[in-house]
């Protein structure tokens, strides 16, 4: 039996060893897609407990602890600090296979020193030392972040946001880049409740009156060029399936005419909003030498109890399963038609749709980057072991492995750059065990050039960072 | 090499071996979900040959003979009991990766104590002796269940059953418990052949006469309630697809009145109806405490010119690919908003679902129970190694393993318990793998809280027998 | 660390080194589906050198190397023949995990008798021994297949040619067959640019005056039956979805009759056309014996802007996702009603379905054949490593494996044999893991004839060369 996840936790053989420890461990972080509050990293405050740190805004854990019949109270209620805990690490020990239990076990070791198991038994002592660590130790945000090897924090921003803490942030001269990516996503869903009044807030953050589509766009390329000076390189775009439908643009001021009057429109309707919005979108990131970021199929809030008493983000989210192939296909083409295709990175969050992704990407490849299409690392639900690897596998099947940009967290905690860890073991022992089996030659510089790539410059260079 | 399916068979580690031989394999079986006779249990006679046991009613079997190329004869025609036991031996050898080639050999080692691999040569010693044992031992029903270590068998019936086996099976005090589940599958297809004289049937059990919506719903109420005081704990539900659409009352009572007057109503009114009874029935599934089953994705009869000649249930069934992700959503969100969801079991026939409903779970999930939304086993067609072991990931991955209701047979052979045999194989070597590796910290108290737990002790406490 | 790519790559126990050393390797090739040149197989010329060998037609490579960030000039552009190989090489390297990384250094090993591993430092090396090889040896088509042990060579070819070449390569007495197959999509294709020409094409061909859908029909039947007196043995149809829509032979005139007009037809009615064209070639098919394969979910030429520039197979084509189980399962119970259902091979391009294919098989088998409804191997994008062990995996769970036809290259190039090595080895390790394991009883008569079964006599018995 191997020992419980130590230092060649995950790595199989001794190549996977050699390539972890004498490679991908040191490289550095490039997150360049995450949730974190750049006010809270400006503000730099130390949590007060483990408890706030892990319990306090962590869906996943929520969803863990409520799916072993824990009560909300001690979820998102008005529990202990310490009761939270130890509902937690009961909830923890019947977690088995689940990312949860080895992010929570590397983070435990990582940034608190503490190797103990985490369970019911020992709840007690773990929460204690925790909090000791806490206490005598530098939790705060900027600390770990650079302890933990991170150059580039990418955050999620909407458009209005004035992006006030990262110039803050740039102005503290950190080892760590803290850069603003484009999220427009309250901008498309013209169906969705305050539609109306973003407009409005969109077009003041513009200093563009807004009466018309072309308005919005005005806006939005407005807003985006405000984010490119701030060192913005990135947008990004979440969809519950993928919207492709044209119509010219009569039909579309009418749709948002609609819209703006507090009408709700059709389906077939926001999907033409939609696709002529992110049409003249794309172009526009293309030009700035931006990538766009595609998130495709999280189906959110689907308890209307949990949403009416908690809202979005506390973990009711799960995995749709439209057909995507021929929408975004068609997308795709439509701009890669006029020249105007930016830089794309592709996320699934059905697994079922790995194949449909990893050869999307080989129709819409160009010099203009090296994989200037990329297939998104696991995310989310899907960013397990099985998952990781399954998506490592469906690009090296189909596309080319060796010019992937790698990890990122997706995540609004700071102690979660442990994930790069989980995944560089996983990258590790999968490069590894083809190596070992004869499946791949051995040669030192380019398998170098391979990992160092995966889990650092490719995604530096693809960004233009 | 090692040896045929031995005393270690599928248990890869020593960690495996440990799980299994010392904790899975002498735990008792609950069998919560099966298509087993009660009459037949009660009646408890010896079958008179392996062909009998084996090939009388086993659609998995005929449909690998055909699929081998034999003729429908040896199958479910007129050869004899040799004829068609050697017919399937000449096939089984061919079928290599096939859980019927691992199922047969457990049973003939088990129930037989014939350890001889099957195929064409050895056929006929293997017949010979088979039914020598059955001659010389007692293969019958109840002894056979018995010996398997089942402590709860739960039938499949129609709600206008009246259950007589069932209680008179519990006079009798036997060892194990025999429970009725409630199946209104035949109230809810609104477009079969035979609804109206269903409805009319149905009415008559309950003693309500029906003209209307309403009454078909006080009808199954009258009869879960009936179901109920027989021990029932459990309802069951097959969809092809998962219907999802709302209508109101007057156009409900419109559609119902259509096909009582023996018309076809359109799919979208199918849809309708059946979503109302459904979340009518869900409600008082709550109410009564029960657990509702859901299968997904049967498409069934595919053979129209077969199903002519042999009727359903003999093996020209398959496995439909619909979207599930956002009816299932809404017809659970539409119980839970009413905080009228009972505890709840989901089964998909397609693995590309795994991850749709392993995810689909912690959407609603409360601390009523312990998993309240359970991802049921692989089944049917994935009641494979492959199917198991995706299943178990894809809730390790997602959900709470440990707190997993585990295996039913779906069987309607009395020796199929040879399958919780082979489920509990595949999970310690699963769960021992994770341990070997270093993967899940071994402390014997909570490892064998788990395995005890997915063999037998979470759906005792799941289903409250 | 195994050696690369010896003489036991990916043979990982010593069972699956028995089982393809002893067995596999040496059994000859039925490629029963590909898309070589019958005319290039009778000009038998030699190729110039590697590049033009590996890199004048393959889009596989070509897709690759856009992948790597390649300029179109080194895939398709004027590029010298040296620096477009030294571009592949350069790409060649970051292809870990790709089946291309294997089949090229198969090939140079099989072929070239070169053991280097290609990368940038060793392309120039490589470059020169290769083209060194072509020179000194016969690098001509008859050559390599004969030398690869093929025996039958099954083209796919348009009903209306006029299979001069096949003729002309029977009257050689070659030491392998090359056959057509009849694959009529053009003339299913109602709303392609150029039906309206193709019609009139074929009615010349087969001497039929094109009024009337019936008139196409018959002009169909002949072109089979010319095609039957040539050998043909097999049909082929590609799918991007399976269509499924009936209609009487009045509207089916209509709609034939509005395309001839130059009219596009709307969805629905090239569904009702391709329905009844493919229902009524299916009951061809089966009176002549022949064997129906139909390929599910290319969706071809995604790029406007390459497909303008190169025309189709240029390697912009990527994997739909369609549910296929219900239309498909109607379809074949049509034929099936009518007692017309012919041997079929179902194709999937998408993993997704793996599962709904294996079982859809099942519902239609007789005894008219082994395994008459056939899963066929993987394919294309599936035709990797994981997606072949998938593809028998669900075969050997849902299906007999031990009937399986085997692989088929569906390659343009002369070298790709390298392909059924491949297959062979995974074939070969996944039985012999199994034997391994003690999950297959080992016999060496049966285990002989599985393998032999599944490399090329089930494929010679199934199609009846």
């Amino acid at each position: 039996m191997k020992n419980f996840m130590d230092k060649d936790f995950l790595l199989e053989s001794e190549t996977a060893k050699t390539l972890f420890h004498g490679i991908a461990k040191d490289m550095p972080i490039c997150d360049y897609h995450c949730h974190l509050s750049p006010k809270e990293i400006f503000e730099n405050k130390a949590p007060e407990s483990i408890t706030q740190l892990w319990l306090s805004g962590d869906h996943y854990k929520w969803r863990a602890m409520r799916s072993a019949g824990i009560e909300e109270k001690y979820c998102t209620g008005d529990a202990t600090d310490k009761e939270k805990f130890l509902a937690f690490a009961k909830t923890l020990q019947f977690c088995i296979g689940n990312p949860l239990y080895h992010w929570a076990h590397l983070e435990l070791q990582r940034y608190f020193g503490i190797d103990t198991p985490l369970n019911a038994k020992t709840a007690e002592e773990v929460f204690e030392r925790a909090n000791g660590a806490i206490e005598d130790g530098d939790f705060r945000p900027q600390t770990l972040i650079e302890k933990s090897g991170v150059k580039y924090v990418c955050t999620t921003d909407d458009p209005i946001d004035d992006l006030k803490y990262h110039k803050l942030l740039k102005e503290k001269n950190l080892s760590f880049e803290v850069l603003p990516s484009f999220r427009p996503d309250r901008a498309l869903n013209i169906n969705a409740d305050g539609f109306i009044e973003y407009i409005g807030a969109l077009g003041e953050a513009a200093g563009v009156e807004i009466g018309s589509l072309s308005d919005v766009i005005e806006a939005l390329y407005k807003r985006s060029e405000y984010f490119n000076e701030c060192g913005c390189r990135i947008s990004d775009q979440a969809f519950e399936y993928v919207p492709y439908a044209r119509a010219d643009s009569e039909e579309l001021n009418g749709i948002f005419a609609r819209a703006m009057l507090g009408k709700k429109v059709s389906r077939s309707d926001e999907d033409k909003y939609k696709t002529a919005v992110m049409l003249t979108l794309g172009a526009k990131y293309q030009k700035l030498g931006w990538a766009m970021e595609i998130h495709i199929g999280a189906m959110r809030n689907n308890s209307t109890r949990m949403f009416n008493s908690l809202g979005a983000d506390t973990g009711f989210d799960s995995v749709g399963d439209s057909e995507i192939a021929k929408p975004l296909s068609r997308f795709l083409n439509a701009l890669d038609t006029l020249c105007a295709l930016p830089k794309t990175v592709l996320f699934n969050l059905n697994d079922k749709d790995n194949t449909v992704l990893a050869t999307m990407l080989g129709n819409f490849q160009s010099a203009e980057a090296e994989s200037k299409i990329q297939f998104g690392p696991a995310w989310w639900f899907l960013d397990t072991m099985d998952g990781m690897t399954a998506q490592m596998k469906s690009l090296g099947n189909l596309g080319v492995l060796g010019k992937f940009i790698g990890m990122e967290t997706d995540s609004r905690s700071f102690t979660s750059y442990a994930r790069h860890e989980y995944f560089r073991r996983i990258l590790c022992n999968l490069v590894g065990s083809w190596i070992e089996n004869g499946m791949y030659a051995y040669d030192e510089d380019i398998v170098k050039e391979i990992i160092e790539g995966i889990c650092f410059n490719n995604a530096v260079n693809y960004f233009g960072f």
